[in-house]
Protein backbone atom coordinates (compact mmCIF):
# COMPACT_ATOMS: atom_id res chain seq x y z
CA UNK A 1 0.00 0.00 0.00
CA UNK A 2 1.86 3.41 -1.14
CA UNK A 3 0.46 5.57 1.68
CA UNK A 4 2.72 8.78 0.64
CA UNK A 5 1.53 11.56 -2.50
CA UNK A 6 5.43 11.96 -2.40
CA UNK A 7 5.93 8.22 -3.27
CA UNK A 8 8.46 8.29 -6.35
CA UNK A 9 5.96 6.09 -8.74
CA UNK A 10 3.28 8.43 -7.38
CA UNK A 11 5.05 11.27 -8.66
CA UNK A 12 6.44 9.70 -11.72
CA UNK A 13 2.87 9.07 -12.59
CA UNK A 14 1.42 12.41 -11.68
CA UNK A 15 3.70 13.58 -14.15
CA UNK A 16 1.96 12.54 -16.93
CA UNK A 17 -1.13 15.41 -16.70
CA UNK A 18 1.48 17.28 -18.56
CA UNK A 19 2.26 16.72 -22.46
CA UNK A 20 5.93 17.25 -22.39
CA UNK A 21 5.99 14.14 -19.89
CA UNK A 22 2.98 11.90 -21.95
CA UNK A 23 5.81 12.61 -25.00
CA UNK A 24 8.63 11.76 -23.37
CA UNK A 25 7.46 8.59 -21.86
CA UNK A 26 4.57 7.36 -24.60
CA UNK A 27 2.54 6.51 -21.80
CA UNK A 28 -1.02 8.54 -20.30
CA UNK A 29 -3.21 8.34 -17.32
CA UNK A 30 -6.43 6.73 -17.75
CA UNK A 31 -9.17 7.10 -14.22
CA UNK A 32 -12.13 4.61 -13.37
CA UNK A 33 -13.13 1.10 -14.15
CA UNK A 34 -14.78 1.93 -17.35
CA UNK A 35 -11.63 3.55 -19.35
CA UNK A 36 -9.77 0.49 -18.01
CA UNK A 37 -11.95 -2.40 -19.05
CA UNK A 38 -12.02 -0.44 -22.66
CA UNK A 39 -8.39 -0.12 -22.46
CA UNK A 40 -7.86 -4.01 -21.22
CA UNK A 41 -10.28 -4.45 -24.01
CA UNK A 42 -8.25 -3.04 -27.14
CA UNK A 43 -5.33 -4.34 -25.66
CA UNK A 44 -3.17 -1.27 -24.97
CA UNK A 45 -0.17 -2.56 -22.88
CA UNK A 46 -0.77 -1.54 -19.35
CA UNK A 47 2.38 -0.45 -17.03
CA UNK A 48 0.98 -0.56 -13.93
CA UNK A 49 -3.02 0.33 -11.72
CA UNK A 50 -2.96 2.18 -8.42
CA UNK A 51 -6.18 1.16 -7.08
CA UNK A 52 -8.16 1.76 -3.96
CA UNK A 53 -9.32 -1.85 -3.58
CA UNK A 54 -6.37 -4.67 -4.53
CA UNK A 55 -8.52 -6.99 -3.43
CA UNK A 56 -11.23 -6.12 -6.33
CA UNK A 57 -12.18 -8.93 -9.02
CA UNK A 58 -11.00 -6.19 -11.67
CA UNK A 59 -7.48 -6.08 -9.15
CA UNK A 60 -7.28 -9.97 -9.62
CA UNK A 61 -7.92 -9.85 -13.71
CA UNK A 62 -5.33 -7.64 -14.18
CA UNK A 63 -2.69 -9.20 -11.92
CA UNK A 64 -3.54 -12.50 -13.77
CA UNK A 65 -2.78 -10.92 -16.82
CA UNK A 66 0.70 -9.78 -15.60
CA UNK A 67 -0.19 -6.09 -15.17
CA UNK A 68 1.32 -4.92 -11.65
CA UNK A 69 -1.40 -3.65 -8.89
CA UNK A 70 -0.65 -1.09 -6.07
CA UNK A 71 -2.87 -0.27 -3.82
CA UNK A 72 -2.92 3.65 -2.78
CA UNK A 73 -4.64 5.51 -0.19
CA UNK A 74 -7.32 8.05 -1.37
CA UNK A 75 -5.10 10.92 -0.63
CA UNK A 76 -2.76 9.22 -3.11
CA UNK A 77 -5.31 8.82 -5.94
CA UNK A 78 -5.90 12.20 -5.58
CA UNK A 79 -2.83 13.15 -6.32
CA UNK A 80 -2.91 10.95 -9.28
CA UNK A 81 -6.56 12.32 -10.50
CA UNK A 82 -7.12 15.18 -12.34
CA UNK A 83 -10.58 15.36 -10.26
CA UNK A 84 -12.09 15.62 -6.74
CA UNK A 85 -13.44 12.68 -6.41
CA UNK A 86 -11.48 10.42 -7.88
CA UNK A 87 -13.13 7.11 -9.95
CA UNK A 88 -11.14 4.41 -7.44
CA UNK A 89 -7.99 3.69 -9.76
CA UNK A 90 -5.97 5.39 -11.89
CA UNK A 91 -3.72 3.51 -14.67
CA UNK A 92 -0.81 4.14 -17.03
CA UNK A 93 -1.30 3.12 -20.48
CA UNK A 94 0.61 3.27 -23.56
CA UNK A 95 -0.30 5.73 -26.00
CA UNK A 96 -0.66 4.20 -29.60
CA UNK A 97 2.43 5.29 -32.16
CA UNK A 98 1.22 7.84 -34.31
CA UNK A 99 -0.10 6.28 -37.21
CA UNK A 100 -0.42 7.58 -41.05
CA UNK A 101 -4.28 8.71 -41.89
CA UNK A 102 -6.28 5.82 -44.05
CA UNK A 103 -8.70 6.79 -46.25
CA UNK A 104 -12.05 7.01 -44.61
CA UNK A 105 -14.35 9.73 -43.13
CA UNK A 106 -12.22 11.73 -40.71
CA UNK A 107 -12.68 14.51 -38.34
CA UNK A 108 -9.70 16.67 -37.78
CA UNK A 109 -9.41 19.34 -34.85
CA UNK A 110 -8.06 22.67 -36.22
CA UNK A 111 -7.22 24.62 -32.89
CA UNK A 112 -10.05 22.80 -30.54
CA UNK A 113 -8.26 23.71 -26.86
CA UNK A 114 -10.73 22.61 -24.65
CA UNK A 115 -10.23 19.26 -23.72
CA UNK A 116 -13.96 18.29 -22.79
CA UNK A 117 -14.94 19.20 -26.69
CA UNK A 118 -12.24 17.05 -28.06
CA UNK A 119 -13.25 14.63 -25.79
CA UNK A 120 -17.04 14.46 -27.42
CA UNK A 121 -16.13 14.64 -30.81
CA UNK A 122 -13.53 11.34 -30.51
CA UNK A 123 -17.06 9.60 -28.44
CA UNK A 124 -18.85 10.83 -31.79
CA UNK A 125 -16.22 9.93 -34.41
CA UNK A 126 -16.55 6.64 -32.93
CA UNK A 127 -20.22 6.66 -32.46
CA UNK A 128 -20.42 7.53 -36.91
CA UNK A 129 -17.18 5.66 -37.76
CA UNK A 130 -14.60 8.76 -38.39
CA UNK A 131 -11.19 8.27 -38.07
CA UNK A 132 -9.93 11.24 -35.69
CA UNK A 133 -7.08 13.93 -36.38
CA UNK A 134 -5.32 16.71 -33.90
CA UNK A 135 -3.29 19.46 -35.66
CA UNK A 136 -1.11 21.90 -33.81
CA UNK A 137 -3.41 24.06 -32.00
CA UNK A 138 -5.22 21.55 -30.51
CA UNK A 139 -5.12 19.96 -27.16
CA UNK A 140 -3.35 16.55 -26.88
CA UNK A 141 -5.63 13.86 -27.73
CA UNK A 142 -3.91 11.55 -25.40
CA UNK A 143 -4.32 14.25 -22.12
CA UNK A 144 -6.08 12.52 -19.60
CA UNK A 145 -9.17 14.96 -19.30
CA UNK A 146 -9.44 14.47 -23.34
CA UNK A 147 -9.42 10.54 -22.34
CA UNK A 148 -12.21 11.47 -19.50
CA UNK A 149 -14.92 12.71 -21.73
CA UNK A 150 -14.43 10.07 -25.09
CA UNK A 151 -15.73 7.14 -22.21
CA UNK A 152 -13.13 4.95 -23.93
CA UNK A 153 -13.94 5.79 -27.80
CA UNK A 154 -10.33 6.30 -27.97
CA UNK A 155 -9.76 2.76 -27.79
CA UNK A 156 -12.51 1.73 -30.29
CA UNK A 157 -11.44 4.21 -33.42
CA UNK A 158 -8.57 5.24 -35.63
CA UNK A 159 -6.51 8.23 -34.45
CA UNK A 160 -4.43 9.80 -36.93
CA UNK A 161 -0.74 11.75 -36.72
CA UNK A 162 -0.17 14.22 -40.20
CA UNK A 163 3.46 13.68 -41.10
CA UNK A 164 5.83 16.12 -38.69
CA UNK A 165 2.31 17.19 -37.13
CA UNK A 166 1.62 19.52 -40.50
CA UNK A 167 -0.78 22.52 -39.29
CA UNK A 168 -2.12 25.42 -41.60
CA UNK A 169 -2.55 24.57 -45.39
CA UNK A 170 0.29 22.33 -44.94
CA UNK A 171 -2.06 20.24 -42.71
CA UNK A 172 -4.23 20.55 -45.68
CA UNK A 173 -2.24 19.31 -48.50
CA UNK A 174 -1.05 16.45 -46.07
CA UNK A 175 -4.79 15.33 -46.08
CA UNK A 176 -5.71 15.68 -50.03
CA UNK A 177 -2.59 13.79 -50.33
CA UNK A 178 -3.91 10.78 -48.47
CA UNK A 179 -6.99 10.72 -50.44
CA UNK A 180 -9.32 12.87 -48.24
CA UNK A 181 -11.37 15.68 -49.90
CA UNK A 182 -11.10 18.44 -47.29
CA UNK A 183 -14.12 19.72 -45.92
CA UNK A 184 -14.05 23.46 -43.40
CA UNK A 185 -17.20 23.47 -41.50
CA UNK A 186 -17.69 27.16 -41.75
CA UNK A 187 -20.84 29.05 -39.85
CA UNK A 188 -22.03 30.54 -42.69
CA UNK A 189 -21.57 30.73 -46.11
CA UNK A 190 -20.85 27.07 -46.96
CA UNK A 191 -23.25 24.39 -48.90
CA UNK A 192 -25.56 22.76 -46.79
CA UNK A 193 -23.89 19.90 -44.79
CA UNK A 194 -26.64 17.85 -45.76
CA UNK A 195 -26.15 18.05 -49.60
CA UNK A 196 -22.26 17.22 -50.00
CA UNK A 197 -21.48 15.08 -52.14
CA UNK A 198 -21.27 11.78 -50.66
CA UNK A 199 -17.39 9.77 -50.99
CA UNK A 200 -15.04 10.29 -47.60
CA UNK A 201 -14.00 13.51 -46.87
CA UNK A 202 -11.62 15.10 -43.72
CA UNK A 203 -14.25 17.47 -42.19
CA UNK A 204 -11.99 20.88 -41.04
CA UNK A 205 -13.24 22.21 -37.29
CA UNK A 206 -12.21 24.83 -35.59
CA UNK A 207 -11.37 26.43 -32.20
CA UNK A 208 -14.75 27.32 -30.21
CA UNK A 209 -14.32 31.41 -30.58
CA UNK A 210 -12.21 31.88 -33.31
CA UNK A 211 -13.19 29.21 -36.14
CA UNK A 212 -10.97 27.85 -38.41
CA UNK A 213 -7.75 29.97 -39.24
CA UNK A 214 -8.41 31.51 -42.60
CA UNK A 215 -5.23 30.05 -44.33
CA UNK A 216 -7.20 26.79 -43.49
CA UNK A 217 -10.68 27.81 -44.43
CA UNK A 218 -8.47 28.57 -48.10
CA UNK A 219 -6.68 25.55 -48.52
CA UNK A 220 -9.91 23.60 -47.95
CA UNK A 221 -11.52 21.96 -50.91
CA UNK A 222 -15.25 22.69 -49.80
CA UNK A 223 -16.87 24.80 -47.37
CA UNK A 224 -19.90 23.29 -45.26
CA UNK A 225 -22.38 24.95 -43.04
CA UNK A 226 -24.70 23.42 -40.69
CA UNK A 227 -27.71 25.94 -41.74
CA UNK A 228 -29.20 27.18 -38.36
CA UNK A 229 -32.73 29.24 -37.25
CA UNK A 230 -32.39 32.90 -38.01
CA UNK A 231 -30.60 35.25 -35.69
CA UNK A 232 -27.04 35.09 -34.34
CA UNK A 233 -27.02 31.89 -33.50
CA UNK A 234 -23.27 29.42 -33.30
CA UNK A 235 -23.14 25.94 -31.83
CA UNK A 236 -20.19 24.77 -29.44
CA UNK A 237 -17.61 23.33 -31.65
CA UNK A 238 -18.04 19.54 -30.56
CA UNK A 239 -21.92 19.97 -30.89
CA UNK A 240 -21.22 21.05 -34.50
CA UNK A 241 -18.62 18.33 -34.85
CA UNK A 242 -21.09 15.50 -34.07
CA UNK A 243 -24.21 16.96 -36.05
CA UNK A 244 -21.74 16.96 -38.98
CA UNK A 245 -20.54 13.41 -38.32
CA UNK A 246 -24.03 12.35 -38.06
CA UNK A 247 -25.04 13.51 -41.31
CA UNK A 248 -22.49 12.03 -43.32
CA UNK A 249 -23.44 9.15 -41.45
CA UNK A 250 -26.78 8.99 -41.77
CA UNK A 251 -26.67 10.13 -45.88
CA UNK A 252 -24.90 6.91 -46.10
CA UNK A 253 -26.41 4.08 -44.59
CA UNK B 1 -12.77 51.39 -7.11
CA UNK B 2 -13.51 47.85 -4.70
CA UNK B 3 -10.35 46.70 -3.62
CA UNK B 4 -10.92 44.33 -1.08
CA UNK B 5 -12.68 40.85 -2.00
CA UNK B 6 -14.48 41.01 1.44
CA UNK B 7 -16.56 44.09 0.52
CA UNK B 8 -20.18 43.33 1.24
CA UNK B 9 -21.12 43.94 -2.39
CA UNK B 10 -18.90 41.52 -3.45
CA UNK B 11 -19.22 38.93 -0.76
CA UNK B 12 -23.03 39.04 -1.70
CA UNK B 13 -22.77 39.00 -5.92
CA UNK B 14 -20.45 35.88 -5.15
CA UNK B 15 -23.01 34.23 -3.10
CA UNK B 16 -24.81 33.90 -6.37
CA UNK B 17 -22.59 30.96 -7.58
CA UNK B 18 -24.76 28.89 -5.13
CA UNK B 19 -28.43 28.06 -6.64
CA UNK B 20 -30.37 28.91 -3.10
CA UNK B 21 -29.00 32.18 -3.21
CA UNK B 22 -29.96 32.87 -7.18
CA UNK B 23 -33.31 31.87 -5.79
CA UNK B 24 -33.73 34.06 -3.43
CA UNK B 25 -32.66 36.77 -5.31
CA UNK B 26 -33.86 35.93 -8.54
CA UNK B 27 -30.33 36.90 -9.60
CA UNK B 28 -27.40 35.27 -11.21
CA UNK B 29 -23.84 36.34 -12.56
CA UNK B 30 -22.86 36.54 -16.21
CA UNK B 31 -19.16 37.08 -16.94
CA UNK B 32 -17.12 38.76 -19.98
CA UNK B 33 -18.00 41.15 -22.90
CA UNK B 34 -20.09 38.98 -25.13
CA UNK B 35 -22.55 37.64 -22.13
CA UNK B 36 -23.63 40.83 -21.13
CA UNK B 37 -24.30 42.40 -24.89
CA UNK B 38 -26.68 39.57 -25.05
CA UNK B 39 -28.07 40.59 -21.73
CA UNK B 40 -28.69 44.28 -22.68
CA UNK B 41 -29.69 43.76 -26.73
CA UNK B 42 -32.33 41.30 -24.83
CA UNK B 43 -33.32 43.95 -22.04
CA UNK B 44 -32.69 41.47 -19.57
CA UNK B 45 -32.95 44.34 -16.13
CA UNK B 46 -28.97 44.31 -15.14
CA UNK B 47 -28.41 45.48 -11.14
CA UNK B 48 -24.70 46.22 -11.35
CA UNK B 49 -21.51 45.65 -13.45
CA UNK B 50 -18.38 45.28 -11.88
CA UNK B 51 -15.43 45.80 -14.27
CA UNK B 52 -11.64 45.95 -14.19
CA UNK B 53 -11.74 48.96 -17.01
CA UNK B 54 -15.10 51.42 -15.55
CA UNK B 55 -13.72 53.93 -18.63
CA UNK B 56 -14.42 51.64 -21.07
CA UNK B 57 -16.95 52.75 -24.03
CA UNK B 58 -19.27 49.67 -22.77
CA UNK B 59 -18.89 50.60 -19.59
CA UNK B 60 -20.21 54.14 -20.40
CA UNK B 61 -23.08 52.86 -22.25
CA UNK B 62 -24.69 50.95 -19.38
CA UNK B 63 -23.87 54.09 -17.40
CA UNK B 64 -26.18 56.25 -19.77
CA UNK B 65 -28.56 53.21 -19.66
CA UNK B 66 -28.91 53.65 -16.00
CA UNK B 67 -26.92 50.83 -15.11
CA UNK B 68 -24.46 50.64 -11.84
CA UNK B 69 -21.06 50.30 -13.17
CA UNK B 70 -18.06 49.51 -10.56
CA UNK B 71 -14.67 49.59 -11.14
CA UNK B 72 -13.05 46.18 -9.49
CA UNK B 73 -9.43 44.77 -9.31
CA UNK B 74 -8.53 41.67 -10.27
CA UNK B 75 -7.95 40.24 -7.17
CA UNK B 76 -11.50 41.28 -6.45
CA UNK B 77 -12.88 39.94 -10.49
CA UNK B 78 -11.51 36.32 -9.42
CA UNK B 79 -13.72 36.53 -6.48
CA UNK B 80 -16.72 36.54 -8.79
CA UNK B 81 -16.04 34.93 -11.53
CA UNK B 82 -15.79 31.16 -11.80
CA UNK B 83 -13.10 30.84 -13.94
CA UNK B 84 -9.52 31.42 -13.22
CA UNK B 85 -8.75 33.87 -15.93
CA UNK B 86 -11.66 36.70 -15.31
CA UNK B 87 -13.05 37.61 -18.59
CA UNK B 88 -12.75 41.47 -17.55
CA UNK B 89 -16.72 42.03 -16.16
CA UNK B 90 -19.15 40.32 -14.16
CA UNK B 91 -22.71 41.63 -13.71
CA UNK B 92 -25.81 40.92 -11.57
CA UNK B 93 -28.68 40.32 -13.71
CA UNK B 94 -32.59 39.00 -13.60
CA UNK B 95 -33.25 35.64 -13.51
CA UNK B 96 -36.64 35.38 -15.62
CA UNK B 97 -39.50 34.76 -14.33
CA UNK B 98 -40.80 30.92 -14.75
CA UNK B 99 -42.97 30.05 -17.51
CA UNK B 100 -45.29 27.93 -18.75
CA UNK B 101 -44.35 25.38 -22.07
CA UNK B 102 -45.69 26.81 -24.99
CA UNK B 103 -46.42 24.61 -27.63
CA UNK B 104 -43.08 24.36 -29.87
CA UNK B 105 -40.19 21.96 -30.13
CA UNK B 106 -38.98 21.03 -27.01
CA UNK B 107 -35.55 19.61 -25.08
CA UNK B 108 -36.23 18.53 -22.00
CA UNK B 109 -33.19 18.01 -19.72
CA UNK B 110 -33.89 15.03 -17.12
CA UNK B 111 -30.86 14.51 -14.79
CA UNK B 112 -28.13 16.44 -16.99
CA UNK B 113 -25.79 17.35 -14.17
CA UNK B 114 -22.96 18.79 -16.12
CA UNK B 115 -22.89 22.48 -16.45
CA UNK B 116 -21.18 22.84 -19.74
CA UNK B 117 -23.57 19.85 -21.31
CA UNK B 118 -26.42 21.95 -20.33
CA UNK B 119 -25.06 25.10 -21.79
CA UNK B 120 -24.19 23.86 -24.85
CA UNK B 121 -28.08 22.11 -25.18
CA UNK B 122 -29.61 25.45 -24.79
CA UNK B 123 -26.77 27.07 -27.52
CA UNK B 124 -27.95 24.28 -29.77
CA UNK B 125 -31.75 24.76 -28.97
CA UNK B 126 -31.71 28.41 -29.96
CA UNK B 127 -29.69 27.32 -32.97
CA UNK B 128 -32.20 25.19 -33.78
CA UNK B 129 -35.77 26.41 -33.04
CA UNK B 130 -36.15 24.58 -29.86
CA UNK B 131 -37.75 25.69 -26.08
CA UNK B 132 -35.75 24.59 -23.15
CA UNK B 133 -37.16 23.11 -20.07
CA UNK B 134 -34.96 21.63 -17.58
CA UNK B 135 -36.76 19.18 -14.78
CA UNK B 136 -35.84 18.29 -11.52
CA UNK B 137 -32.31 16.42 -10.80
CA UNK B 138 -30.92 18.71 -13.84
CA UNK B 139 -28.43 21.79 -13.06
CA UNK B 140 -29.95 25.41 -13.03
CA UNK B 141 -30.40 26.57 -15.85
CA UNK B 142 -29.42 29.93 -14.64
CA UNK B 143 -25.96 29.05 -13.08
CA UNK B 144 -22.74 31.31 -14.31
CA UNK B 145 -21.28 27.91 -15.59
CA UNK B 146 -23.84 26.99 -17.81
CA UNK B 147 -24.52 30.51 -18.98
CA UNK B 148 -20.75 30.38 -19.63
CA UNK B 149 -21.54 27.34 -22.17
CA UNK B 150 -24.59 28.62 -23.60
CA UNK B 151 -22.52 31.70 -25.30
CA UNK B 152 -25.91 33.95 -24.84
CA UNK B 153 -28.53 31.36 -26.27
CA UNK B 154 -30.06 31.89 -22.88
CA UNK B 155 -31.46 35.47 -23.98
CA UNK B 156 -32.68 34.17 -27.52
CA UNK B 157 -34.58 30.92 -26.70
CA UNK B 158 -37.79 30.46 -24.77
CA UNK B 159 -36.57 28.66 -21.28
CA UNK B 160 -39.66 27.45 -19.77
CA UNK B 161 -40.96 25.65 -16.56
CA UNK B 162 -43.52 22.74 -15.32
CA UNK B 163 -46.22 23.69 -12.49
CA UNK B 164 -44.67 22.84 -8.99
CA UNK B 165 -41.36 21.40 -10.80
CA UNK B 166 -42.81 18.27 -12.05
CA UNK B 167 -40.09 15.57 -12.73
CA UNK B 168 -40.41 12.00 -13.50
CA UNK B 169 -43.72 11.21 -15.12
CA UNK B 170 -45.62 13.82 -13.76
CA UNK B 171 -43.10 16.18 -16.00
CA UNK B 172 -44.01 13.68 -18.80
CA UNK B 173 -47.54 14.04 -18.12
CA UNK B 174 -47.52 17.89 -17.91
CA UNK B 175 -45.73 18.22 -20.63
CA UNK B 176 -48.51 16.04 -22.68
CA UNK B 177 -50.99 18.50 -20.68
CA UNK B 178 -49.57 21.31 -23.04
CA UNK B 179 -49.87 19.96 -26.31
CA UNK B 180 -46.40 18.61 -26.20
CA UNK B 181 -45.68 14.69 -27.90
CA UNK B 182 -43.21 13.02 -25.23
CA UNK B 183 -40.47 11.52 -27.10
CA UNK B 184 -37.72 9.66 -24.48
CA UNK B 185 -33.92 9.75 -26.71
CA UNK B 186 -32.86 6.41 -25.62
CA UNK B 187 -29.32 4.97 -26.79
CA UNK B 188 -31.21 1.72 -28.12
CA UNK B 189 -34.67 0.42 -29.44
CA UNK B 190 -35.98 3.44 -30.36
CA UNK B 191 -37.41 4.41 -34.06
CA UNK B 192 -34.95 5.97 -35.64
CA UNK B 193 -34.89 9.58 -35.00
CA UNK B 194 -34.83 11.11 -38.58
CA UNK B 195 -38.47 8.67 -39.04
CA UNK B 196 -40.65 10.48 -36.15
CA UNK B 197 -43.59 11.96 -37.56
CA UNK B 198 -43.35 16.16 -37.63
CA UNK B 199 -45.44 18.25 -35.77
CA UNK B 200 -44.07 19.98 -32.10
CA UNK B 201 -42.07 17.27 -29.52
CA UNK B 202 -40.47 16.83 -26.58
CA UNK B 203 -37.56 15.68 -26.42
CA UNK B 204 -36.44 13.79 -23.10
CA UNK B 205 -32.74 13.70 -22.59
CA UNK B 206 -31.45 12.11 -19.52
CA UNK B 207 -28.08 11.47 -17.49
CA UNK B 208 -24.78 11.57 -19.29
CA UNK B 209 -24.01 7.79 -17.24
CA UNK B 210 -27.48 6.63 -16.69
CA UNK B 211 -29.73 8.21 -19.21
CA UNK B 212 -32.99 8.70 -18.51
CA UNK B 213 -35.03 7.76 -15.76
CA UNK B 214 -36.90 4.37 -16.55
CA UNK B 215 -40.14 5.80 -15.19
CA UNK B 216 -39.56 8.80 -17.59
CA UNK B 217 -39.23 6.45 -20.52
CA UNK B 218 -42.18 4.50 -19.69
CA UNK B 219 -44.24 7.52 -19.61
CA UNK B 220 -43.39 9.04 -22.57
CA UNK B 221 -45.50 8.53 -25.85
CA UNK B 222 -42.69 7.31 -28.21
CA UNK B 223 -39.09 6.46 -28.08
CA UNK B 224 -36.69 7.70 -30.58
CA UNK B 225 -33.01 6.58 -31.05
CA UNK B 226 -29.58 7.98 -32.96
CA UNK B 227 -28.49 5.05 -34.91
CA UNK B 228 -25.03 4.53 -35.10
CA UNK B 229 -22.40 2.29 -35.99
CA UNK B 230 -22.13 -1.32 -34.57
CA UNK B 231 -20.26 -1.88 -31.62
CA UNK B 232 -20.69 -0.57 -27.88
CA UNK B 233 -21.40 3.30 -28.25
CA UNK B 234 -22.73 6.23 -27.11
CA UNK B 235 -22.82 10.13 -27.26
CA UNK B 236 -22.19 12.53 -25.25
CA UNK B 237 -25.84 13.86 -23.45
CA UNK B 238 -25.39 17.07 -25.15
CA UNK B 239 -23.73 16.25 -28.48
CA UNK B 240 -27.23 13.32 -28.63
CA UNK B 241 -29.18 15.96 -27.93
CA UNK B 242 -27.80 18.53 -30.34
CA UNK B 243 -27.89 15.93 -33.12
CA UNK B 244 -31.50 14.70 -32.37
CA UNK B 245 -32.79 18.97 -32.42
CA UNK B 246 -30.47 19.50 -35.80
CA UNK B 247 -32.36 16.29 -37.07
CA UNK B 248 -35.79 17.85 -36.14
CA UNK B 249 -35.08 21.55 -37.47
CA UNK B 250 -33.29 19.99 -41.14
CA UNK B 251 -36.83 17.65 -41.73
CA UNK B 252 -39.06 20.34 -41.31
CA UNK B 253 -36.98 23.07 -42.93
Amino acid sequence: MITSPRNRRIAEAARLHRRPARNLAGRTLIEGRALLAEAMAAGVPIDVIFTLDPSSAEAAEATGRGIEVLGVTDEVLRRLSGTRNPAGSVAIVAVPDPAPPVTQDTVVLSGVGDPGNAGTVVRSAAAFGFQVIATAGTVDLWAPKVLRAGAGAHFRTPIASLPNGATGGAAVAALESAGLATVALVVEGGEPIERLSPGPVALMVGDEAHGLDPAVVAACGRLATIVMSAGTESLNAAAAASIAMWERFRSRR
